[in-house]
């Protein structure tokens, strides 16, 4: 093929199926947020036909001849194509060795999970949800057999979030980060009930929950006519393009500050994608380079800013004045403790930041069990009950605060929960960067999280895919990753705050 | 080609069509319901490639020979292809005399005039829409001198909504109206405001009427697992199959009952979509037949049944409930009149049943003569205000209220309006019949409903788009259409609430 057909060929495939992944996203987000229960069949057959049309779009010989005379063509492209290539490349890689019917019963199998997780979840279930999972798991299997079968099926999957991982790194970092952490968790423990919480729980409206997730995002300095917020089950944030970005929240009467780190944490997510830079819009790269560097972007904006007593005492002003009743015998300082309070509990989204990473061993644990045959998926509950109490200390009282507390899974997303916490770590080696390039805690003070979002943006959020993932944090700060400073981090912000 | 090969591909393109079609409804009702501001350029990207790859799909020789097949096949089709097929027919007659870049481009015009309308709207600057609604007009006339040239090109249009009608019918039905309601508004002005409806503008919180708006729902027995509802500039109802519907309103707070027979009218549509036959899914038919038909649904729950005494009978103590204070020095016939008093007003959506046709026939007169090249989109405003005052005799205070009002225009539905009135009349005439088999009534005040809707689903909404739009009064009446009936409804109404 001659490389200006391929090209031109390869441009074609790409607005083609930009086209489909926006519709795709678009059919998903709204069966999240709106679309009635029984929607669920008209929308498989759906995903059925565009996972069929966007197979056939690259699984095709023409289309094999067009990679590979790219490819033998590299030096003739420019660098944002030559990484499209690049990724297009290993994405067809893997799916051509998916027999198209397989692939395609597995849209399928997503938009029903999705459904039975979410009732599943509501009536505290689980067998509503456990045949689905067993399709998932099935899949991954599967997955993973056929394109790497020299691999292990887990290993694959954390490769297929982030490029290099696997169990190796990954459980040296877990060891490392938890014989750090369970000292330093047992002696906060020793201190006793000292943090003040007993305003966390009081009511605030729902209504008036609403306007104050506006003031949140226009402290972040988010867009909204390139942002809109939802609601769903489970937060998330999904994007189309750098003006078509999404977040949602679900709204708890009684916890005004579950909704508050929901959308802190998905407006990090959303400025990571609402900067990408413009010249990337429409290519294959305009998006977030890697769930974990995600992951360390709404990470950094939940924690390191968001939990920071500088934007406490930024927002706590507005917080009396959306709630007065609620906060009126509690002063800033008071709120900054008790958002921070350290303390295992049930649900991950919630969780400290202290603890938190033991939540997601759990869930890493369980998912390398499964994915080894080792766990079947009916003793999933039981086994995740176990692991709480060993890691956490804490008894799950229902399945809807235990196994089925996470969209993940149903999403089909298994391998993905260790970014969470690679995240979390990734954040806090790059902001000692950041505090000797700005006066971060000043910036905060005075409502100029704007400015560190333009540091992020340089460094990181415009390159898009553009950056590989394992380049980042070097890229940020000029040096390898390093979960020390996490553990510093973590040390230090405790230390202070039980004053151990 | 082989009868059992066309029939396979015939399906096949069908199978494909629903799957765009769902998608290019879910983006639009999304980019009407949360897609942010900016999403408008992402979105008109996808709808360009979409409307592309549907043109393609069916226009080609091959599927020319596949419709050819099957025509001269017919007597071998069930009863339902041969309406599939004689409806594709129809409409591949017409797509194929228009070039794919005309076609294509007007899908990304139609993207952006609906934000502009919106903008429009917002800001009461009918500059920021004319542009757009002149490419739309400008389209509108281009098509039909494509497709017929031999017929006025109005006249194409409004056959498209409704097959078989045309402005010698739409002359003729309005000219008899108007010759009979405008001496009825007279005689009602005559008697002077003896209406009470100092209740009507109370401030309702938009919180509990979006509670409010479920029990309306619920008292319409529309299966919420079937239908949603979320919250739009203008209300409409968009359906991808009978377990997907969903229905959107407005919320005023000053205007509970602005949302009330918002829900109810989109309401009414709703039902029709959700009772199609379960033997049409999936097929070309499982919709409503036409708009005349579909309003002549909606606008009898809005009206007749929702502006009717039982049915306030029925609703006020659950008003009273939601709205204490507001309602409390009101009785429920008060109410009930308070929602018929017929005035001359500027909204159309909140016109009374007695005013409504001369809405109608405003928009009917502009866009006959902007589809004859004798009004230019500049020179709208002023001629819908000049029109206002003439039929209705109301002042037009600005734009937002006046020729911006509707959405239709933004969204390519020239033509569309006279639905409305027919559809009114449509449903005087069918609820005679109805009263004679039902004790109609009694079933209202009973919150039996349902029972009403099943006799119409008897009669209509099971045979989708099987049922001719001529044939749709014929079947349910027994009858022809005739006005009569609707001038005497509107007649034995005004006559006894104004006691003339």
């Amino acid at each position: 093929m001659e490389f200006g057909t391929a090209l031109e060929k390869f441009r074609e495939v790409g607005r083609l199926s930009n086209a489909y992944s926006h519709a795709l996203g678009v059919l998903s987000f709204d069966s999240e947020t709106i679309a009635p229960k029984n929607s669920v069949d008209g929308r498989a057959k759906t995903y059925e036909v565009f996972s069929e049309v966007m197979y056939k779009l690259t699984v095709n010989e023409e289309y094999f001849d067009v990679i590979d005379t790219l490819e033998k063509n590299a030096d003739k492209l420019d660098e944002i194509t030559a990484r499209e290539v690049e990724l297009a490349s290993r994405s067809l890689s893997q799916i051509r060795k998916i027999p198209m019917e397989e692939y395609v019963e597995y849209q399928s199998t997503l938009a029903h999970a999705q459904n039975a997780w979410v009732e599943a979840k509501k009536t505290d279930d689980f067998e509503l949800f456990a045949p689905h999972l067993e399709r998932i798991i099935a899949f991954h299997k599967r997955v993973a057999s056929l394109v790497s079968p020299e691999m292990d099926p887990y290993d694959y999957w954390l490769d297929e979030y982030e490029k290099g991982l696997d169990m190796k790194t990954l459980d040296a970092f877990f060891e490392k980060v938890r014989a750090s952490l369970v000292p330093l968790i047992k002696r906060v423990a020793e201190k006793g009930d000292i943090i003040r919480t007993d305003f966390m729980q009081r009511s605030c409206p729902i209504e008036v929950q609403r306007r104050f997730s506006d003031y949140i995002m226009q402290v972040m300095h988010i867009n909204r006519d390139d942002c809109a917020i939802a609601e769903t089950e489970h937060p998330f944030t999904t994007e189309f393009n750098k003006h078509d970005v999404r977040i949602t929240t679900h709204y708890h009467e009684n916890s005004v500050v579950s909704n508050m780190y929901s959308v802190i944490h998905e407006g990090g997510h959303a400025l990571y994608e609402l900067n990408i830079g413009d010249e990337l819009t429409g290519t294959a790269l305009a998006n977030g380079t890697s769930m974990s560097v995600h992951e360390s972007q709404s990470r950094f904006y939940e924690n390191i800013i968001g939990r920071s007593e500088p934007f406490i005492e930024l927002i706590f002003p507005k917080i009396k004045e959306f709630f007065p009743e609620q906060f009126k015998d509690v002063c800033a300082h008071e709120f900054y403790l008790a958002v921070n309070k350290a303390q295992p509990s049930l649900i991950r989204t919630e969780a400290d930041e202290l603890t938190y990473a033991l939540h997601i061993m759990v869930r890493y644990e369980l998912e390398k069990r499964m994915m080894h045959g080792e766990v079947k998926v009916s003793e999933l509950p039981s086994e995740w009950n176990r692991l709480y109490k060993e890691y956490l200390g804490v008894d799950v009282p229902s399945n809807s605060e235990g196994v089925l507390q996470d969209v993940h899974w149903s999403g089909g997303m298994i391998g993905y929960f260790p970014s969470y916490a690679l995240g979390s770590a990734y954040g806090a080696q790059i902001v000692e960067v950041i505090k000797k390039e700005l006066d971060f805690e000043a910036l905060i003070r005075e409502n100029r999280i704007n400015e560190i979002t333009a540091w992020l943006t340089e460094k990181i959020y415009k390159y898009g895919r553009l950056l590989r993932p394992c380049d980042a944090v070097k890229q940020a700060t000029g040096q390898d990753f390093d979960p020390q400073y996490f553990i510093d981090y973590l040390t230090g912000k405790y230390t202070e705050i039980y004053g151990l």
